[in-house]
């Protein structure tokens, strides 16, 4: 008798919501099973668990994004490279060969309507038992909010950025 | 001219503490940087962090707690385990050995009076300037927030345990 599979839901404006997907990703690959990261809109930059990852013959690393999102209007003509992003991750939901898979910034996918929310709660329906799923981002639909049976919202209660720190190497990425 | 280390608190009673932890040690490793975790309150069992942190030459890995903790009527008699851990983390930052030291559920120390959160704030003035720091537990002091240059409050918007989900393997634990 397997597990049933989680659908879990970082969420808030706070840190920690990529970090603690890459904490669980850790933890599965301890007990050996397999992890895939997914990652929509995030750049190509020099990412510490990027290059971790690497090393690692069970964690599959794809990413879709073209460069960090902060503000709305660094995002255009997105949608088509979102899609595409979508479309692998279905492709890795109904391959089976996952235990956890992880949606990193999926959420603002449909806070920019480069897709409809539904479309991901139908993916997460039709998901294999076994599989956990991890969705993270701002602002997260209250649909992927219900379909969830555990949401997290890291909330700021303060951030260096604010103080002037800059974004640094080991932890910001 | 190297980077100047950051304190950064992760409390609240949501998910994700911990996990967001490992994440930054993940990304840390990934620049060849070199990370120490002291667990305190947490037992010896079967956690897919620890198994997999076995395999890893840059990441040092000390558990000085005896059982993980829900409620203050099952943590008896720690105060001494408690010290020796905080000794042992006085020795790991001092050491200037490591660019990311991970104190876990360090915060419950004061919250139980095992411990004085000044000597907490203290060892964190006196540490390497390259260092950083990660807090992490529930109830964290504000004297721990007042020095920390970020902290985020994992808050729970829906939690699994509250309908009945157990605590898995390679998400839990």
């Amino acid at each position: 008798m397997g597990q049933e599979g989680r659908i879990i839901v970082h969420t808030g404006n706070g840190k920690g919501k990529t970090t603690a997907a890459l904490g669980c990703a850790i933890r599965a690959l301890g007990h050996g099973q397999k992890v895939c990261v997914v990652q929509f809109l995030k750049g190509k930059g020099d990412y510490g668990e990027r290059l971790f990852a690497e090393k690692l013959n069970d964690l599959e690393w794809h990413i879709c994004g073209q460069g960090f999102v902060f503000n709305k209007d660094e995002i255009s003509n997105d949608q088509e490279v979102a899609r595409r992003g979508f479309a692998l991750a279905r492709e890795k939901v109904l391959s089976d060969r996952f235990d956890l898979l992880i949606l990193d910034e999926i959420t603002y996918l449909p806070f920019y309507n480069f897709l409809e929310v539904e479309e991901i709660v139908e993916l997460l329906k039709t998901k294999p038992q076994r599989l956990s799923v991890i969705l993270t981002g701002r602002n997260a639909h209250k649909s992927l909010i219900e379909i969830a049976d555990t949401v997290t919202d890291m909330t700021v209660i303060k951030h260096g950025f604010n103080d002037g720190i800059k974004a640094q190497k080991g932890i910001e990425f």
